[in-house]
């Protein structure tokens, strides 16, 4: 007997004979679903929904459960509130009918285009982590002094490294791997300080990790420690996802869940980078506890609930964190999966919502060391700007939610396959022509182009086109008074079509929202107002260069960002894509002790301006939810906008 | 229907009915056996050997198993050897038949006389942690410094201290402390360097733990930082008794076992420092939690141990030791329930068979800061001597056997409740008086003395007697022309009848054979031989004190030791009997950080004679195994000698 099989957001379709599971039929399907554990019923990362009731009339034949029930081992890694809503999991989830799966992105695998690809840096080599080769004299009854001693006394006459001190760890391997390597060994040093590892014989690798801790994604950059090479790239979606899509969400699943919220969070982030640790070493055929040291950014919150610190405070005012200053800890205190007596370096944060990733964007874009005032634009879930040069840094937060990174969009979705990224809509017709991430082509309103969402870019691209048009008027609204079928009302909500269903592989029409526009409002509406509000601060109406970070930054638009009012208008050739400077940073302070010392100065010499005490905030922020915020002003933004919008991106 | 019960050496009988288990057998009878877990199935404390197979006659009715089968849980915790040799679980072990039941020392409580109370120091208070109290002024929009920064501030104008880091667990619970106590804070702080605990509200409480890990005992120390005062003295049996009596015997278990061997050994002693902590801060009504920080003692094995080193070189010549110098090692990471980030510091070794327990010694003996000339003997499985005075120092090691602590001795006990302690000899009669442990009476050879065996200080009296009634010829031989019935042949060995069966608790007569005589021989001629070659050493004919330290120094009849040749002669007011220095010593350290520095000076310092490299050793030692040793050189000694024998102890 068989059943009909359909997946949620890619609408692919099949029949499958009963008691197939559902991941068995994903794979038949080629729909991505992310199942670590080789379906052991132990990852739980195949969690998908079933949607039978929703199932579409002409594709279900009765509303009864048409799949195996939840056995034991699956209920245990449930949780309550999924098991109500219906989620599965895929590898253990039979199917006994007809049924409509719904994937959740965070169980998706598939290319995603990872933006967070590791930028060119320029960095003197100057690692914490050195190794050294030493032969010693074996002991003997007239020389019976400890095998420590001996060590030392090797590199001190060798290296004049004198005062080291030596973990635990090591000393329990170090008679077995002296004795075994002949008395030829190879130590490893971290800061001129501590024997962190003792190997038999000559090893001259000698590696770390960098690592950046995103909201939405958590990027590692496997980095020779020599000559400063980054020998391997692992990015993941960080693994908190699934407990809520932005920062706030997860401060609040921890303060909802005071006993473990906290512990859970804290685990899944520390398993996602022991997973990074593990894939890039294996990578390049080594093994995890080869990684010598591991440096580390993030925001505020990410660090917080990193390090095991209840985040509440930091989403409250007046959002203070719980320390500002790096910290140096052992990676087995933390249960990170490198050597254990390796040494993870957490970069310092300037405040409660300017983390350890801008420091990160700092010591990568070094405003501080210009003549040239730069305004520093870190765009993620929270907006983290720095205005300044050397001499003066001031720095603020605003909350522009993740509607810039395609979450609480309507059809929001990652940078991924099928995303729309680009977007020109033709003044006359109204009609939309997009491109999604891996099609070259452009869509014609009638190719099924395999479309599945919305990503950042495509978003600011349709919204900056849908103002262009005059569909989207000065104060936001959508026009329902121009004729086109792809204008109309669902409910109460004006949208607008981008995407029949025949163009989609979800089976329904791709639609841009009043919602939509509203949540994009607020994030260019706080991003603009605050960067004004900065420069006022510094008494300058002009800034000579504008750097965009982020993930998100490499993919936008900078002319179409600029008309929707994202940041100030400025000269174009002013504007750069620092791309993932944060992970730039963790890389540069994983190179160079140095930086630390320099990223730590610069944390505490960043003033922070807390926007929320300026008292025309609201009314700039106000101003600045306008379309198109600039044109008045800078007239000439409008004489770049050329019908394919080919910016200079 | 009931049964009979008898333990063993005890010698306490009852009739119990059919499926009681041993253990309540045992209360009921009051034979102490140790059931740390409550009839759990867990601690494995309870073993007994059930032995109906060497029951006398007339107690048993037959040679079937009289006891319940083994379960799987006792299977479990049972290792393969035990099952074979008929050991059991007491607690999970029920009564079908008359039984006669071993209690091994192992498994006994009871009031143990532990010789290793805390002794008078002299210390300036000086510890490494210290508690501060704070209030903060709290944050605001305005001020939205970090919590951990705020504390800093707060540190630094109040107490001057500066550039503090502070420990991950700490910081976990930082915000929510800080809070808590409404920005009133006690801050513990290590070395005035880093944060190791952060208490709401005022807290003046602040104690430490001074351990010192013998073979036999493991004794704690739970002292007041502020006072210096011992609040509370735990000791218990080492744990790892079980795995082999002395040092060389686990240092095997180890070797045998590579896979678990080393991690079982410490784990039992961890758990075992674990308990004391527990058990020492409850006696006070504070948590384990409240000890700030440990000091530790021991010899280089159980150092080596404690620590997860493999102890095999230790064993083997050279006898390198993994290291010498201090450790300062998280409590957490040794899995050392105390404050989690407390510091565990481990005092430095001298050599491999020279430990930390002698720095221990040093430190609160002082010998390197006096001008007359030393010779500090601490006794235990080993005997650690050093020799020397201000301007030099000499240590070595020699193995002294267990012998003189009662091991290895056919009816050698640790000294408990009764235990010979003291002994004569009428030189006419060859009729013996003895005193044991908790009875002051002497024995008459007929009254019921409830003796059990004999310890440290009864061997050494029983065989300084023997030899002064001529028992015992200058060769160590027993004399078995004399006409006694004390003096007899059991098989080819030679024995003298100290306590008939009708006096003792065991149902046996209790002797000292010829092959303890050699034990004793061994031991004896050890220590003198090597005080010698010491002294040749130093190029002195004599010494100015005599330290003898040792849970087993507290004792010994001074007169006895020496006409034994324990130790050369001197005169008896240049002995000093000193306990347990090694814990003192811990306590020194614990209480003063200076000292910590004047230790590792001193392991430094104090230059190791490797016995095995003098060419004369075995000569001497073959010497110094004579009886006695001294009486043609010192006659003086034989004047001092009075029947009853009332030394200068």
């Amino acid at each position: 007997m068989e059943h009909t099989i359909i997946f949620q957001p890619s609408g692919r379709r099949a029949h499958v004979p009963e008691g197939t599971t559902i991941l068995d039929a994903a794979r038949k399907l080629g729909v991505g679903i992310e199942a670590v554990c080789g379906d052991n019923l132990v990852c739980g990362k195949c969690r998908v929904k079933i949607m039978e009731g929703e199932f579409p009339k002409e594709d279900i034949t009765s509303s009864i459960r048409h799949v195996g029930k939840v056995d034991e081992k699956e209920m245990e890694i449930l949780k309550k509130k999924e098991k109500e809503n219906n989620v599965r999991l895929a590898c253990s989830t039979s199917v006994l009918g007809d049924v409509l799966v719904f994937v959740p992105e965070a169980t998706r695998t598939g290319k995603q285009i990872i933006s967070k690809a590791a930028g060119k840096i320029k960095v003197k080599i100057k690692p914490a982590v050195k190794k050294y080769y030493v032969e010693l004299p074996p002991p003997s009854l007239e020389d019976p002094y400890g095998d420590f001693e001996r060590l030392c006394q090797a590199l001190e006459a060798t290296f004049n490294l004198n005062k080291l001190s030596i973990d635990c760890r090591v000393l329990q391997v170090l008679p077995d791997v002296l004795r075994t390597g002949d008395w030829k060994a190879t130590v490893t040093v971290w800061q001129n300080r501590e024997i962190i590892r003792v190997q038999a014989g000559r090893v001259e690798t000698n590696i770390g990790l960098a690592i950046d801790i995103g909201t939405t994604t958590v990027a590692g950059y496997l980095t020779d420690l020599i000559t400063g090479e980054v020998l391997a790239t692992e990015s993941m979606m960080n693994p908190q996802v699934s407990y809520g899509e932005d920062v706030m969400s997860r401060i609040t699943y921890c303060m909802l869940n005071e006993e473990t919220g906290l512990k859970e969070l804290q685990e899944a982030i520390i398993e996602g980078i022991n997973t990074i640790a593990k894939n890039a070493a294996e990578s390049v055929e080594l093994s995890p506890e080869d990684i010598s040291e591991m440096t580390l950014v993030g925001n505020t919150a990410m660090h917080h609930i990193l390090l095991g610190i209840n985040p509440e405070y930091i989403g409250l005012a007046p959002f203070a964190p719980a320390l500002h200053k790096s910290m140096d800890i052992k990676a087995e205190r933390l249960g990170i999966q490198i050597l254990p007596a390796g040494n993870i370096h957490i970069l310092p944060i300037i405040a409660g919502f300017v983390g350890a990733d801008n420091v990160g964007c700092l010591l990568a874009d070094t405003p501080h060391k210009r003549k040239k005032m730069t305004l520093l634009i870190d765009i993620g879930t929270n907006g983290e700007l720095v205005l300044g040069n050397r001499d003066k840094l001031i720095s603020c937060s605003c909350a522009t939610g993740p509607a810039l990174e395609g979450a609480q969009i309507e059809f929001g979705m990652r940078a991924a396959p099928g995303a729309i990224e680009k977007m020109r809509i033709d003044k006359k017709t109204l009609e939309p022509t997009y491109q999604v991430i891996g099609n070259d082509q452009w869509s014609d309103g009638q190719t099924d182009m395999q479309t599945k969402g919305i990503c950042g870019s495509g978003i600011i691209d349709a919204i900056a086109e849908m103002f262009k048009a005059g569909i989207i008027k000065k104060n936001g609204r959508i026009n329902t008074d121009l004729k086109s079928p792809r204008i109309r009302m669902e409910g109460i909500v004006a949208e607008y079509v981008v995407a029949w269903k025949r163009e989609t592989a979800i089976d329904e029409d791709i639609v841009v929202t009043l919602k939509d526009v509203r949540a994009i409002q607020l994030a260019k509406g706080a991003l603009y107002s605050a960067s004004l509000i900065m420069m006022r601060k510094l008494g300058i109406k002009q800034f000579d260069r504008l750097a965009v970070a982020g993930a998100f930054g490499n993919h936008i638009d900078k002319v179409q960002a600029m008309v929707m009012g994202m940041y100030p208008d400025c000269d174009l050739d002013k504007v750069e894509f620092i791309g993932n400077a944060a992970g730039d940073g963790a890389r540069i302070a994983l190179l160079n002790v140095d930086k630390r010392r320099e990223a730590h100065a610069l944390a505490g010499k960043v003033e922070y301006v807390e926007l929320a005490l300026e008292e025309d905030f609201n009314d700039r922020f106000g101003e600045a939810m306008q379309f198109p915020h600039m044109f008045d002003k800078f007239p000439h933004v409008e004489d770049l906008l050329s019908p394919e919008g080919e910016g200079a991106s």
